[in-house]
């Protein structure tokens, strides 16, 4: 095959071209991304199992330690931090929009090789010679799905049940906006496969480490309504997570219990992960664009989703945060 | 049309029976269920935006308010809390068991009426002339969609939002055990109508009041872990409700931030309701039958939810709750 990079080609012909190169090849090593979500590691995990029924010899590779709520998914165990050696002539990069979100560059990858890359990030930079992204699919499940059927293999249930993770998780349980008719109808295609569903969301969604009901408990003592109930912050201090026994990363998704509070409009988590080093997590619900203040204090992201980080003290920080939100309420509405 | 129940009636003749009762109806009277939620509601107001479209004259009614995260819902301004006088010659029960869930008894309909009667209880009691009772629908939103279907009429984007609201509301955001490849498929055809997925979700799932946020504050600080991890009890005090301001209907879901801890098998909720009176909610993960513990103090329910009320002092009850489910444990399973 050529190999120069196909950006524009033409969609079906990419996808004919991911067949073949597939279907030739004897081995195939895939790749996932560091911080391992349950898209990345399900679609990886059905590509694969996928491959091994057409016969191939396949690698599985994640650069980070597999999250225990998903371990539960068929093959996880199969999972390597080590890069595969010798690299076959086929690699394959999942829901990666780089290879530095594999922790790789392009001195690492075999010359001789073939380099697919499949995913969904509007931002991809189509580092592969074969690059099928689809900023349409809520989640790379659904483009390993139509890979999957399109190589004329059979979808099992061990197959079935990454492709769900992989849906279920990156479309946030069929609630966020990236989540379409499509979305649903291959959700209803694997249901078909007779997945166990109560079992599945149960692994994934139902079982927090109680180190994490605790940091949740210190965050919504913390909890502190301003801006006429326009602004609710949390903060979390580095005894919180001393105390609670809880991870950084434990924090991830706390902000959306002040974020659901009727009226508020920005949500606020603080959090001290050193001496002077307060990261800020904000949300807004509805028009208040958030990167536009995360961007005061040296950050960024997106309107309704932004992040910085304050190198002063916590209460320092809040006193910051309050008042430059206050500040972007009032000139945005009178209140 | 013959007014004798017809509960053994041919699925395909009960279901063409439905639409030539509703087809030549002039008037229809639509009634739902006492603390309504978004499948009682959805429904209805899907079915009577429906008919409206095909001329006829629609009433609806509900015995109690609805919630406020559901006041957005197209038409919804319209539900009555007063019964419809004259009665129309035809009734329509949503998602009712029997005319007790409307607080309504047989005296209270005209002699003349036909009453017709959708739901997916599998405990329904076929109170009316027609039955239309599927238990496999996750919600009556999927026997409302079919029935629109029907009709003939188009569903458009106001009946659209509350078939869709309907349906995630039963199903659990698609999470519960009752949802089905078929509940994908027709929330696949809702979004195919250009229905606003975000924002129905925020409105109904993302606004709660500040005054539950706090309780969940109270449960969590009152958090207790017993029998080697596998049982995990919150209580409320009458205090806690008070210095919250919630209202006893916030504690609902409380008990899941319980049932999600890892390791856990049993999750309590103890909440104080008057004075010497303990209502308690169990939950269980995998195997334990907590409809047996509840039946211990007089109370039942199912096997992985059940409910009892105990006439002690908090603490006395927490007591024996904690000693009846560790003895449950201990006789199940080793530990």
């Amino acid at each position: 095959m050529n190999r120069v990079r196909k950006i524009h080609m033409n969609r079906n012909t990419l996808v004919e071209e991911f067949i073949e190169v597939l279907g030739k090849a004897p081995k195939v090593a895939l790749f996932s991304h560091v911080s391992p979500d349950g898209d990345c590691v399900g679609s990886m995990l059905a590509i694969g199992l996928a491959l091994e029924k057409m016969g191939k010899e396949v690698s599985f590779y994640n650069p980070s330690r597999i999250p225990s709520n998903l371990e539960f998914l068929p093959g996880s165990s199969r999972i390597c931090q080590q890069l595969p050696d010798p690299q076959p002539e086929t690699l394959m990069f999942v829901d990666c929009t780089d290879l530095g979100r594999v922790n790789l560059s392009m001195s690492d990858i075999s010359k001789v090789s073939t380099v697919l890359n499949l995913d969904h990030h509007i931002s991809n930079q189509n580092f592969g010679h074969l690059n099928w992204v689809d900023s349409q699919a809520s989640a790379v499940g659904e483009l390993a799905l139509t890979l999957i059927n399109l190589l004329g293999v059979e979808i099992d249930g061990d197959i079935a049940t990454n492709l769900y993770t992989a849906i279920v998780t990156d479309s946030g349980c069929f609630q966020y906006s990236n989540t379409t008719a499509q979305t649903h109808r291959l959700a209803a295609d694997l249901l078909d496969k007779g997945i166990d569903l109560s079992d599945i969301h149960h692994k994934i969604f139902d079982q927090k480490p109680l180190s994490q009901i605790k940091l949740l408990q210190s965050a919504l003592n913390g909890l502190e309504i301003h801006a006429k109930g326009q602004l609710a912050l949390m903060t979390l201090s580095l005894e919180d997570f001393h105390k609670s026994g809880a991870e950084q990363e434990s924090s991830e998704g706390l902000v959306n219990h002040a974020r659901g509070i009727a009226g508020v409009e920005v949500a606020v988590l603080l959090k001290e992960v050193g001496p002077l080093e307060i990261r800020g997590g904000l949300r807004s619900n509805r028009w208040l664009n958030v990167s536009e203040i995360a961007a005061q204090f040296g950050g960024g992201g997106h309107s309704r989703a932004a992040g910085c980080t304050l190198r002063v003290p916590i209460e320092e920080a809040k006193k910051r945060i309050i008042a430059m939100v206050e500040e972007a309420l009032r000139i945005g509405r009178d209140y």
